[in-house]
Formats: structure tokens, sequence, C-alpha cells
């Protein structure tokens, strides 16, 4: 990681290049492994479990039991941590829900939308050494809230074909209804198909690895809804003289250790920030268990020194990071020129770490750049808005001859009778 | 088109089977149209008219003298029906617009979100002999409402190289930037990574004929954002005896109209109406210009005779309709249990043609069944929502701990230790 002095336009467009993101090249395996799946069912997800994970499962349901038990393997202070998570999560997103009142467009025209849960809806948590509870957090706990009927959970299993008892926990405190040991594109196929075990969903969150991507990618384009589009994390901080370079060097390397293709950038006005916050990467990376994958995150990396606040802002707004940390004096002032980014952390004493788990925002976030046209998981999300009309017959007569006009401009003779002949029923009918 | 009499579930399923929409065969097709506009710009596009619209166009840019005089050539009358439904469209969609406040969620802990409109959009509007200049007001009103700076308009040009004055009129009133000459899934490469013309959008809206539909899947896929998956338009009317056969035979033919693959279903109680409706239908039916596009239509059509509300509810929620028309005597009651649909008329006075053209509502919605996951087009899809936070100190104090455990749980060190650096600063540092 080195710091870039001034960079021209050209140069900045070069640092800034995010790490290509393609899974293209796993289609063929994916849409096989999705094929499989539709066929076979349950049958090809408990034979791609034995292939991929390791084991010979008997069932891919995890037994109530089961999940019941998780709780006395979780320490008392993990589940107050978890509880304390879950109540800010809890508020945040209830804060998001408003449905808007109806309008009378013109006398008579009733219009309104509504908010009506997405019926089933399927999460998807990666495997690995540790547990990510807190994904379970981020998805289910609006999912409950929006009131979603089913939230199914998919997870793969250990090599001994268990779930983490963190993630059971999770599960069960947020209102996960079912969770199925499976993992991969072939979970994400099950619950896009539904198999004789798993139901089938309406819409499928969650990140993953390439193959997961590459199946969320492949369902969508055949019409089933997914959160967003998925690409490696990413930390954009501003900052001035008046930032803490310990507290940016911190959170660059939270940002590095989650991946080897994390992208963490620093754009500062103040050249010896940027040079204390070098050093303090040095000094912090050393003792990180996760130092290999973050050195390696960390070449890609850029700290770049420019002339001032409102070139801080347009780099931002141009680069349109996940996570955008503001570490500046006038930092509320530069919050209001934002207008591309996933979730924005204000002064000095906001690590990303708190929306990563508890402060109540999701992490659910737009990568890629993705952030110039997707928003962060919010309740949004987890509805559909049905919009409702209602027309009386004065509503009809003060509206219809602007209709009928329309409706002939554009040809559709069909669209205008049905207005006319309602007319016609008005004028000479016996309507009340 | 006839009357399916008490059908059992598998019956049922046949009947309401959608006609297949499937764009893969023109994968490869289009795939290359993209690529050639990619590599070739404006050059490409203006090639692709030649071949594909058979003009010869200078420059794909309609000038600003073009659409000024689009005002000369639309009677008083279209004037004032568009102002009136733009009027419309403008109250129903900024109803719609509502920020949640801020959330402390703990002491010392401020979230809030903010929606940011998406800078740069794209809308497409098909091409064809009449002017859809009514799906112009329905995209471009909302994205003017929310503040987006750039709203791009692709419509192909006839072939004597113009576009309708009535889409040019519509597009000028609704707040559109730039209007450009070109259609086809040319269009959508041009706006989906720009030319030298065409400036490159964030997110594209609109409707198209299957090379529009399979060209903005792909660029979907590619991490551009769309409006929605496309499908054929479809109608379920929901009618009891106090349904008027003549209107809905209306309906059902205003929806047949669309196109050979339109599904128009209706599902009663009442045998009676079912029966007046299908002859009401065929004395409609002849005098449409568009006959021989709705009759195509109907024969994949159905009228189905059911027990009772409780099943009409159900068959409606299983189906998901783009479109639905409750005329029923308790319309309001039903109404409450709708869980998927697009958009929703109710009573015997208000037609789907009053949300096609006026009433504010917007008619960019979900078909294909895809009202189980997807809204119709609302504010929601011209924004990206950012979340923001910010901690005090006292704030860090409060609920750095339990971040600090969660992050360990998940064996993420550098996460834990931008929570412990800056609270033992807190203990020991010179924080304010």
């Amino acid at each position: 990681m080195k710091i870039f002095e001034y960079p021209d336009k050209p140069e900045l467009k070069r640092i800034l290049q995010r790490p290509l993101f393609n899974t293209d090249n796993l289609y063929t395996t994916v849409k096989s492994i999705i094929n499989t799946v539709k066929q076979d069912g349950d049958t090809a997800i408990l034979e791609l479990t034995r292939k991929f994970d390791k084991i010979r499962l008997n069932g891919l349901k995890a037994e109530a039991s089961v999940i019941d038990e998780s709780e006395n393997s979780i320490s008392p202070e993990l589940k107050k941590a978890i509880e304390v998570a879950s109540e800010n999560i809890m508020k945040f997103h209830k804060s998001q829900i408003a449905e808007p009142e109806k309008v009378e467009t013109m006398p008579g025209i009733q219009c309104w939308q509504k908010s009506v849960a997405i019926e089933k809806v399927g999460l998807y948590i990666p495997g690995g050494t540790a547990p990510l509870l807190s994904t379970v957090l981020m998805l289910a706990i609006p999912a409950k809230l929006a009131g979603c009927k089913e939230i199914i959970l998919c997870t793969p299993p250990d090599k001994n074909g268990n779930i983490n008892p963190a993630i059971l926990y999770a599960a069960k405190t947020s209102g996960v209804t079912s969770v199925f040991r499976c993992g991969g594109a072939q979970a994400i196929a099950g619950i896009a198909y539904g198999t004789e075990s798993i139901p089938k969903v309406d819409k499928i969150f969650g990140p993953g690895n390439q193959y997961v991507t590459c199946a969320k990618q492949i369902v969508s384009s055949k019409g089933i809804a997914i959160d967003m589009p998925a690409g490696p994390s990413e930390v954009l901080i501003l900052a001035d003289e008046t930032a803490n370079p310990d507290f940016i060097a911190a959170d660059l390397l939270s940002q590095a250790e989650h991946g080897e293709d994390s992208q963490v950038i620093m754009v500062s006005n103040c050249k010896n920030i940027l040079q204390k916050t070098l050093s303090c990467i040095k000094k912090q990376l050393d003792v990180l268990p996760r130092k290999s994958i973050a050195q390696e995150s960390l070449k890609s990396g850029a700290l770049i020194l420019i002339k001032d606040y409102n070139e801080m802002i347009d780099i931002s707004n141009e680069y349109a990071p996940e996570h955008l940390i503001i570490s500046t004096n006038n930092y509320m002032e530069l919050t209001g020129k934002i207008t591309n980014a996933g979730s924005v952390f204000l002064g000095n004493y906001t690590p990303e770490s708190l929306g990563d788990y508890a402060s109540g925002t999701n992490h659910t976030l737009p990568t890629n750049g993705y952030a110039r046209s997707y928003s962060g998981l919010n309740m949004d999300a987890f509805y559909k808005k049905i919009t409702f009309q209602e027309s009386t017959p004065q509503g009809l007569k003060n509206i219809g001859p602007y209709v009928e006009l329309m409706a002939e401009t554009e040809q559709l003779d069909a669209h205008k009778n049905a207005v006319s002949i309602r007319l016609k029923d008005i004028k000479y009918g016996n309507q009340n």
C-alpha cells in the first residue's frame, strides 16, 4: 500500500479500478448444478453436499430439537450481544415502515399503495470456520418485521454435518421458520425451485462465494428475485487533519481482513495523516490473525493525497463506496453532499464495525459501484408495494374523457371503450 | 375463450399457465448487438438503425428545436389530457415520498436513512404506429420528482427518421433532459454503456419487444440496474352477480388488444355473469380495430366458475396478476386479502384504463407472476436509500463491548480492534 500524491484523472481512475469480479467462467458448472437440483431435488442436493462439503447427510432440514438445544451452547454474554444488536436492528428497520396516505388525485378518484410482505423468503448464510451470525440477524429480522410467512435459511454443514449453534440460535431468535443444511449453488437452486423438503421461495437474500453469486445471478435472470448483485467488499475513508491515524488504520484493516479481493481506500487533504496512517497500518497488521489475507488485500489498496474537501466528495461520489467513513472536522457538512454510497459512518467514534454488527443499520450493502443505483438492504426489499384505486361514477365522469383521448392517441380502442361503455351507462343507465 | 366450471387443482393450474416468455433463443444475436455498440458506439447504433429501422440518420440526438416544435403538432385537447394525467401521476407519486426520522438506537448512537435520486436514468419507449405517450409520463414524472439529474429517453425513429411529436411533447413536459432516436437492443446497449453522444445511465426503465427485454436482461446480469423483469401483459377479473358483464367484457378486451400473448382471465362464483360476459365479448370484439390481435389473445384466456369468494382470493393470490379488477359487492373486504398483485382496480366504475393513463398510479407493473416478489414502479425505484450513523464516545462505550464479542465470535479480529482501539483511547486518551 502506498501514498499517491495529487494523482491526475487518468491515474486516479487506475488507482480506483476495482478488482475484476466476474463469474462468467463458472456459468457452465453452476448451470449444471442448478439443473441437477431442479431435476432430482433433495437427492441431488444430498449428493452434492457429499461431494463438496464432504459429509453424507440423511436429511437436509435441521431438526427443531437441534435448533432448540443451540441455546445451551451459547455464552450468556453472546446471547446478550445478540439481543442488543437485534433490538437495534429492529428499531432502525421499524422506523422505515410507513404507509402513504390515500390520495384523491381527482374528485372521485382514490389511489393508494399498500406494502404487503413477500410471502416466502430464502436466506443464504455462508459456511466457513466462523459463524456469520450477524448476517442471520441482518436478513431475518427485517423479514420477520415485514411479516414474511416463511423465512427459510440455508447454510452449509460442517464436516460432521452440523450447523454452528450460534447460527441456529440467531436464526431462532430472529424469526427464521426453518433451517436447511446445504450450501453453494445447490442451496440456491433448492430455494429457487423447491425440492421435496425445501420450499420454493419468492426472493433470495444473502452473501456467498462465487458459486453462490453465480447461481443467484442465473436464477435471477429467470425472474426469481434476489437482494442485489454481489462483489468484493470495500471501504473508502475521507480524512482530514482532525482524523486519528490509529483509528483509520484499524478501519482499513477491518475491511482488508474480509478477503484478498477487498478494496480499501483512504483519501485525505493532509499528507501527515496519510503518512501516519501508513505506519499505523504496518504496526497493527503484524498482530492480526488474518494478517496474510489483509496483506494481500492492501496490495490493491491506496492512500490518496488530494487538494481539498470538494475533491474528496467528488472522488467518493464517483467511486460509490459500499462503506464510507468520514473522519473530518466538517463531516456533517460533507454528509449533505454524498450522492452515492451504501452506508456512511461519521466522525472519529463510528467505526464500520458498529454497522456491521449492532448499531441497527443493515450490513447488506451494494458493492462494486452498484451504490450508484442500488440501495443497501432495507424494509423495501421484503415488501411488494401494491397500488389500489377506486373511482366513483362521478370520478369516472371527471377523468374519463382524458383517458378516452389518450387511449385513442395510442390507437388502443378497447382501452377507450372500457371507459366509454361505462360513461354511457352512467348517462343513460341505472347505476346508483 | 370458454367457461371452465369448477376446475380441480390440476386443471386450474393448466388453465392459468402463462404463455412461455423466454428470450434465451435471442441471446446470441442480442449479445452480439450489445458488443458491437460497446465497441463502436454511435457508428454501430447508426448502422443498426439503418438495418432494423430502415433509416439512415445523421445523428442520434433529437434537436432541441424539434422537441420545442412538437408542441405545435399536439391538439389542445391532448395537451389538456397530458396535463391532467401528469398532475395526477405527480400527486400520487409525491405521496410516496417520506423520509424516516433519525433513530437513536442506543444512547449516543444515531442512525438514519436518506433517499438520494439515482443520478442518470434511461427510459426506453417502444416505437410502432402509435405513440406510447403514457409510458413517457409514467417513467419520466417519478424520475423528475425524485430529482434524477439526467433523464435520457430512447425511442426508435419512424421510416422518415422522426419521433412522434406526442412522445416529444410528453417528454418535454415531464422533465426528460435528452431524447435519442434509437430503439431495440442497440438503444439499451447505448444507454447501458454510453456512446459518443449517449450518456451512460445508472438504471434503465421501460417496456419493449423481446430484443429489448433480452438486452435489459443481459446488461442487468452485468450489474446495470433495470426496473423489473418483463413478460406479456395480463389481467385477472374477480366478479360476482353484481358485476356488469358489458364492463367486464370491455376490460378483458382492453387487455387482449395489447398483444397476442396477453392473458385475460375472469373468475366468478356466478355462472350467469360468466355466460353474459362471454356473449358481450363476442359482440364487442367485432367492432375493434385490433380484433385479430385480441382474438388470438382470447384463445389462451379463460372464464372460470368457482364456488365462493375464498376461492376467488386464493386463485388471485396464487396467480399474482399484473392487473386485478375486483367487481364484487364486497370488494373492499376482498381488498384486504390480496397479497400478490401489481395494481388493483375496485368496483364497477374503475376500469384498468384509468390506471393505464391518468388516475395517478403507475402502469409499469410486474407481469408473469413476478408480483409475488416485485412491486410496480414507484418512487423507490428512482432512489438509493443511503444509511448514515454517528456515534458519540459514550455511544461507543455503550455498544462497543457487544460489537467486540460478536466480531470475536466471527473470528474477525480487525473488526473487533476497530472498536477496541477507540475504547482504549476514550479511557486513556484525549478525546473531547
